[in-house]
Order: C-alpha cells, then sequence, then structure tokens
C-alpha cells in the first residue's frame, strides 16, 4: 500500500513548526499530489497575474514525517515517477525575472500538454522536461517561504530534479518533514521570465537516511550519470563559488580524491550551470561525473 | 588551394595596429596551426607554471586580413574543421582559478590523447571535446591582451565554439584582423581551475561578411541546434545579464519574435550557460534552439 497527500495538504513555509500530513516509514513509498505554483489561481489567459492571491503562491504538499529520522542526518529521497497535468501556464510580470527591465505586458499563456511535447500559443511544439521546483526538509531554525531556495532545499527550481534522480537532505527536525511542489512540465536553465511551464502533477517517491554520507554538503542530487552540489546565494558569483567549493569538498572529503586531481578534473569534465537567476536568491549547480567517481573507487 | 598561417605568425593582443600574417578573400578556407596557451613551454610534469615566460602565454595565431571586411560588418566564421595535438596540459596555481584559496600545490599534469579520448594520470579517460578558447577581430579601439573576452571575441572558453559551428563577430577594422588559440581538447563549463586539456593543434575556416545580419549581438554562435549570444562582465550577475538582454534582443529584433513570447519562450527552452568564471572578466552564454526560431519562419 503506498501513502498518498492530496493537494489539499499544502504548506506554504518550510518550518519547524509543521504538523505532519502523514507519517511513513523510511523506504516506503508516498504520492504527493501537488499544485502548481498558482495553486491553481491559473487556469486561462485571462487570468493575470495581478489578480493573483499571493498567500497561495508556491504551496509545497505535505509535510511528510519520515520515521526515525534525526536532525543532522543525510535522508536521500529517490524521484521513482513524476506525472504532470494537461495542461500549464506561463506569465510575464513587467518589473520581475531577467527580463523585468523591458518587459511591460503582463500575459498569461496556456500550455497543452500532447503526448511527449508542450504546445506553446498553437504552434511551438517542445519536449515535456518535468521537473520539481520546490523540494526539502524542514529547517531547523526559521521558517522559509516555500518561493526561497536554501540549504534546507526549497526553491531550487534544478532541472536535475526529476524521476528517476535522487536529492540528498540534511535533516533538520525530527521526522524530516519533507515536502515537495511547484512542477514544471518544463523549464530552461535560468528560469528567465520567474517561471516554467507551470503544472499540477503528483510525484512517487521514498526517503532513507544513509548513514555513511554523514556531512554531505547538502542539497545534493545524484542522476544515472552525474553527481551534483546545489547552493544559493545574492549573487550568482557568490552562489557558483559555493557550489564549486562543496563540489570539491565532496570530491576530497566523501570520493578521497586529492585536491589538486579533483580541482583539474572539475576543470575538464565537471560542469557549472545555472538553475534559476530570478528568485532574489539565484541558485547554481556543479555536475561531476559518476564515471569519474568510479574510477577513483567511489559509489554513492 | 588553402592558406595556411603557420604557428610562428603569433599575436599576444587583438589590437587595430596588428600586421596582417595573410589576407584573403571572404569564402577562401584558412588554415591556422595553434600553439597551446603557454606556446608549448609546458611538455612535461616537471615544467611548472613558475618557471614560465608570461610573455609569452594565450598567443592567437595570425591576424588573417579578410578582403572587404569593414568596420561593422557581421563576419560569419564557420569553423569547418579542428586537430588538436597528441598531449595536452593542466595546471594547479596556487591563488588562481575558483578554487585558488584551497589550492596550495603547484602541479602540471600531462594528459594523452588516444583515439577519441583524453587520459588523465593513465586513470582516468574521458571524452575528447575538441574547443577554442580564444577566437577573434582586433577591435576598433585600444588592444585587448589574448588573455581577455570582450566584445571582440577573445579569450570566451565557450564550448560551442567547435568545429561544425559558426561564430558571428562585429567587424572592428578593415579586414577585421581575425585570428584563433588557445584549443582545448576537452573543458567542462565554468574552467575551474583556469584551464581545460591544453593542446595545439589547426583549425580550417572561412569567413564571409553577412549583410542581412547587420546589428547582430555579437559574439554570437551558431551549431546545429542553437544559436547563442556570449557576454563577459566583470561579475557573472553582470554577465548574464548582459546574455540574456542580448539573446532577447536578437529574437525580438531579428527573428521577429514578440517580446513576451521571446521572454517566455527564454524561460520554457532557453538555456542560460557558463562559459568560464575564471578570468578577471566572466564569460556567460544564452542558448536558444534554433528549431523554434523555424516556427517562427526565421533562418541565420
Amino acid at each position: 500500500m503506498t501513502t498518498k497527500v492530496g493537494r489539499n495538504q499544502l504548506f506554504f513555509a518550510f518550518s519547524p513548526e509543521l504538523q505532519p500530513a502523514t507519517r511513513v516509514q523510511q523506504g516506503e513509498e508516498v504520492v504527493l499530489e501537488t499544485h502548481d505554483c498558482f495553486e491553481g489561481q491559473i487556469q486561462t489567459t485571462r487570468d493575470l497575474v495581478d489578480e493573483l492571491d499571493w498567500e497561495h503562491v508556491n504551496p509545497a504538499t505535505g509535510p511528510v514525517y519520515i520515521e526515525g529520522a534525526k536532525p543532522g542526518d543525510i535522508l536521500r529521497v529517490d524521484l521513482l515517477e513524476m506525472k504532470i497535468g494537461p495542461q500549464s501556464s506561463m506569465v510575464t510580470i513587467p518589473g520581475e525575472g531577467a527580463l523585468g527591465d523591458v518587459i511591460t505586458q503582463m500575459e498569461t499563456s496556456i500550455l497543452r500538454l500532447e503526448g511527449n511535447q508542450i504546445v506553446f500559443k498553437d504552434k511551438i511544439r517542445v519536449p515535456k522536461k518535468p521537473m520539481i521546483g520546490v523540494i526539502g526538509v524542514a529547517p531547523q531554525g526559521d521558517a522559509v517561504p516555500c518561493g526561497t531556495p536554501g540549504p534546507h532545499g526549497g526553491n531550487m527550481d534544478c532541472t536535475l530534479i526529476t524521476a528517476g534522480n535522487s536529492v540528498y537532505f540534511t535533516v533538520g527536525v525530527e521526522g524530516a518533514l519533507f515536502g515537495a511542489g511547484d512542477f514544471h512540465a518544463a523549464m530552461g536553465d535560468g528560469e528567465i521570465v520567474v517561471c516554467g511551464a507551470e503544472t499540477s502533477g503528483e510525484v512517487r517517491f521514498r526517503a532513507q537516511v544513509v548513514e555513511h554520507l554523514q556531512g554531505l554538503p547538502t542539497p545534493f542530487v545524484e542522476t544515472g550519470t552525474v553527481v551534483a552540489t546545489i547552493y544559493s546565494a545574492q549573487s550568482i558569483d557568490e552562489a557558483a563559488d559555493g557550489a564549486i567549493h562543496r563540489m570539491a569538498q565532496f570530491l576530497t572529503d566523501f570520493a578521497k580524491i586529492p585536491l589538486n586531481d579533483a580541482g583539474m578534473l572539475m576543470s575538464l569534465v565537471g560542469e557549472l550551470k545555472f538553475c534559476q537567476v530570478v528568485d532574489p536568491l539565484k541558485t547554481v549547480r556543479f555536475e561531476f561525473p559518476k564515471s569519474v567517481l568510479a574510477e577513483y573507487g567511489f559509489e554513492m
């Protein structure tokens, strides 16, 4: 039996004060139904952002209490399956995003899902690439709004966070209080106008404490081919610096790669990538190939 | 007959004062032989960077005078073929690069080319991915050292700049005075320790003024699948802003995509990417799919 949390179980800030929507065992499969980032307020092209109730933006579903997860533990969340809704929306908001200085017209666009494609304005077909924008655990200290990224996860808008991949978090409070929302049917690295194709959906996952990775620089992502550190900061320069140094720390401390080798290999086959540059905090990741880790005898 | 410029024809700054190494017609094929960024000073692991003659770092081969290229023209350079040398080098330099604060040991590593792979420390095999680090035309004003990126091109370290792709420049002076050097057998986006696999090589290219793209935001790259704007600035934040706004300008002015559509599509399928974050000026590119341009009826 899979535990399911409906999209009526929402929260708007990752907080140690949250009441669990459900409690599950480690390794148990859970399905979260999610709202889009507008909590469904945008359904047609006539629904413009100036009519939004901003108290109902960026909800996450949950939180899920993971039995036995204690502060300081590293929690691996395996994203087993992701579904997205039949339509998604994009908006332009004058003054917001990386083009906010030139965009003057508010507009809402509704994109249809057709098979493996998303259709923009009945004209442009692009591949579906579902991803999770908001995902994280409750921090130990102050609550963090779901629209903000940070050490606990949150609104990282990282395109690697999708079905088949795993995300690692450092548990802040008993039970972790995990949640997710803000799915995108597709999004390019950068998220230029502050949205991907915003959609509802559901994700099936399981979460497990991994003892041997204590101290892992989180948030951390693992795909079939790469591992990635993620860091958010006021400027992209700081975010990049954080992601780079955390990867160097991981490669030396965990994979036991000598620092000079780690640096040269990061320069040779590592990839510094943008997640998003449009929230007050910017998010950058550093990807490194697992094949090279394997040559040094390391597996996650 | 193809014109060939040997690697004895070097220059160290893109300057309007340069004397042409050769003069060619538009569309004529030219081969440039290039030195690695150390002008061959590093051949073994015993050649450390503290013994380098820094007056002989980052040479470009050329310059090539393109007949008929006038200031303000847009010059398309088609990179037809690229060869790289049998070995390449990587170095660590304490105090330099994105990990300069933690790297304390100077080291030189020699990488062998074996078929389509590069071998690092006899252990790590990674795919060969040749690219050109330094490429550009003479600016109209002050000379720019070859190690510096800018509106004229230069040390952009953009992994898209490789055989099969085209790079567009705005001509600064009569004849353009085009040159290239600083090849990498492979390099990851970011160039963390200030080098890729530095190698000598040769590139076969042809250059052509393209009248219909007057005003193109250059440097600009075209591959089989994407177009990209490139921008360099003191901070990554500024470089990202520049690359993003130039792509928006290109999409609206050239591809005639309405600004809101351009912004939403940049958010949906555009990709903001790092070139390098380790020179005094940082370089960022914005990639946009040509398939979407085609839907709007635009071809380069």
